[in-house]
This record gives structure tokens, C-alpha cells and sequence, in this order.
């Protein structure tokens, strides 16, 4: 383990996941200021307008450097830039979607995604009836083809919606492949190897803050 | 605002988003030990095993009691038990989904709700085609049915998987019928009342936690 080695590849160590997303978060929020003409901001006031914590905002951005200006605040647009880059947001991901049921399709023709950078550029699914379409100008093709595409498109990311018993078998294929990073919508437990990085989609939660607060209401 | 007000129906105040999120996390992780058969664990052990910290683990379960026992640590199905019912998951909750395109139809298939008690009693859609069919046993019906509905079925709960543009209306409409919870899909900004929880579902944030790591990597 090789932790403080003064020249690893990985600048920043062991960041929290938590944090990343709340960076995704922050990143919405300065969009959202930027929007509103508001060109600097303190960590309190921002905290307080999309109701975060402020001394938790301080304590995900110390992470990455100093960023706050004494007296100032934040500079809007200077430290959406700053956390997009550390997202990885300033450029363009290539990116294989495997599985084009009705979630498939669906994550397809979801907007999110290439408002971020992230550009679906090829799909698979295993239904030859599927094969050879052209989905907005984007093939549909084979597993088959998955290690070719992969090189030739210079692919990292795929997002997996595949029914949960085809999942272990396509994870297999796109680590083979030489895929890096998983987008997981099957409720399966996946194990890649520790070099590709997995991110279980388990829409369920998103529903369970709900019904917290419901049931938080009602007792 | 009567914070302190001694009975307010709110036993619990203030608890972040990320902390109910977490405990669901926690949930799922105490149901996986459970299926292996352990019986009890530490908080340092939950956190080593599943990736978590045990600091923010104990500071999570202390907003809702003391759950660890000295020697011991937490008991599995025990706390499992308790967060479930903290979480709102001992009960059925009846949901509408609104919204039966691709994303609708594919949440309307989506496993995971039905075995956390999230059951969708109603679809509806504004496509005539598709009003009086019936998906899975469950009707799909117009907007204009959706206060005699959930009335009657007494829904708390909505899925919004509308198109962007549709959102703040279809809201209106939730709002109007008693929904007292939101789960929105689309890329809008919503603005229910106050005593209407909403949350907003963005999956291009999921994919920024990877594009996070791959770009620490190769920097």
C-alpha cells in the first residue's frame, strides 16, 4: 500500500464517495447561481439557499484546495469550474450502454447525461432483431462487438440495464473488454476486479427519503 | 415556528437528506449480514466490511437512540428491524406513477420498489391509447381521474416520469389531488408547497462519481 508514495498516479487519496456527490451537488447549485446572475457567494449563504451544511461544503472543497477568498466568498463561475474539472466534467466521456429494454431505452433518451459530457456512443443488446438499427444515429450492435468498439470509441464508462441475471455475465464481458467504470441498474451484486469501478444504481433509496419523512410526520 | 413546541407531531427534527440516505444504505447492509448468517456486529466491523465510516455510522443511528450494546455491538435483524421502521419500510405505501413512457414503464417494472413496500396501485398517463388498459393488473388511467384515486387508494406517494416540459403542471395536479411526496424524474424545477416533499431523481450524478475517480486517476 503504497499511501504516501509522493508520486502516485492519485493525487487525492481516499476521498469519501458522500463527498463526490455532494461536489455533483454543489456543481448543480453554483450552475444554478451562475443562472441567476450571482457572481460570488459566502459558504453560509450558500448553504443556506439549497439548504446544506456550511461547515460541510468547507469540509468537501478543503479536499481539493482552498478555494474560499477571505471576505468574499466563493467566486461563482471560478469554483463551478474549478469542481467540474475535479468531476472530471470538462471534457467528453465516450460511453457504451449495454441492455436497450425499456430502462435502456429510457436512460438513452435521458437528457441528464449529455448535459454533463457523458455521450452514449454505442449500445448492446443481446436481441439480434435489435442489431444494425440506428437509434438517433447510434448503433445498436452485438455483445459480440463490445472489445472492438470499446477500443476503436476509447470507451472507459458503460451503464449496465441489463435483467439482473444477465448482469454478472456482461459485467465479466465488459471488464474483458477493457471497460473502467460500471453504471450498475440491475439489482444484482456485481464484483469486478478492484481496478473497475462500480456504482450501484438502487433507485428504491430515492423513494425511502420519502416515505421517511411521511413516517417521521405521522407518529 | 414552534421548534421547541414540547408535542409537536415531529418527534424527530431536522435530520439531514444524507443521513436518512445512509440509513438506507445501512439497511441493505445489515440485510446482507443477515442472509450470511451473522448475528452481531461492530460499528467498526459494519464500516470495514461495507466501506463506510464507523464514526458517521454511530453519529447517524444516535439522532434515533442508542442501538449499539457495549461488548456486543449492534444486534443485525434487530436494528435492521428498527431502521425499517424508522425508514417508513414496515408498511405499504400505494404509489402513482405518472407518466408511461419508456422511463414510466420501465419504473413501473422496476423490482426494487415492490420489496422495499413501495406498490404502484395507479399509472397515469395523458395518452388516451392507454387509458383502460391494464399493465400488470394495474390500471392505466387519465389525469382527470387522479383526485378520485388517490383518494380512494389513499396514495401518498407519486412517481413523476413525465417530460420536462409537463412536470410543473402534472405537480400542480399531484398537489391539488393530496400527494404529500414527489419522486421526480424529470429535469425541472419543481416548486410544490411546502408540506409536499419532493425529491428529485438525477442519474447524471451517479455517472459523476465515476468519471470522479476515472479522472483522479489519470491526472
Amino acid at each position: 500500500m503504497a499511501r504516501m508514495a509522493p508520486r502516485s498516479q492519485f493525487k487525492i487519496p481516499k476521498i469519501p464517495e458522500m463527498t463526490v456527490r455532494r461536489l455533483s451537488v454543489y456543481t448543480r447549485c453554483l450552475q444554478q447561481l451562475e443562472e441567476d446572475g450571482i457572481k460570488t457567494i459566502s459558504s453560509q449563504d450558500l448553504a443556506e439557499r439549497f439548504n446544506l451544511n456550511s461547515a460541510q461544503v468547507r469540509k468537501d472543497l478543503a479536499y481539493f484546495g482552498e478555494f474560499g477568498v477571505r471576505g468574499i466568498g466563493y467566486y461563482v463561475s471560478g469554483l463551478k469550474a474549478e469542481l467540474q474539472k475535479i468531476l472530471g466534467l470538462d471534457r467528453e466521456w465516450p460511453v457504451a450502454l449495454v441492455g436497450f429494454g425499456n430502462l435502456g431505452s429510457a436512460l438513452f433518451h435521458y437528457k441528464g447525461f449529455a448535459r454533463q459530457g457523458f455521450r452514449i456512443v454505442a449500445v448492446f443488446d443481446d436481441d439480434p432483431a435489435k442489431h444494425g438499427r440506428l437509434e438517433d444515429g447510434v448503433p445498436i450492435m452485438s455483445l459480440r462487438d463490445l472489445p472492438r468498439e470499446v477500443k476503436a470509441r476509447g470507451i472507459q464508462i458503460a451503464i449496465l440495464a441489463v435483467p439482473a441475471e444477465a448482469a454478472p455475465g456482461v459485467t465479466d464481458r465488459l471488464v474483458a473488454s477493457g471497460i473502467k467504470a460500471i453504471l450498475n441498474f440491475a439489482p444484482s451484486r456485481l464484483r469486478p476486479p478492484r481496478d473497475v469501478r462500480l456504482k450501484n444504481v438502487d433507485l428504491s433509496i430515492e423513494l425511502e427519503t420519502l416515505s421517511f419523512y411521511l413516517a417521521q410526520g405521522h407518529r
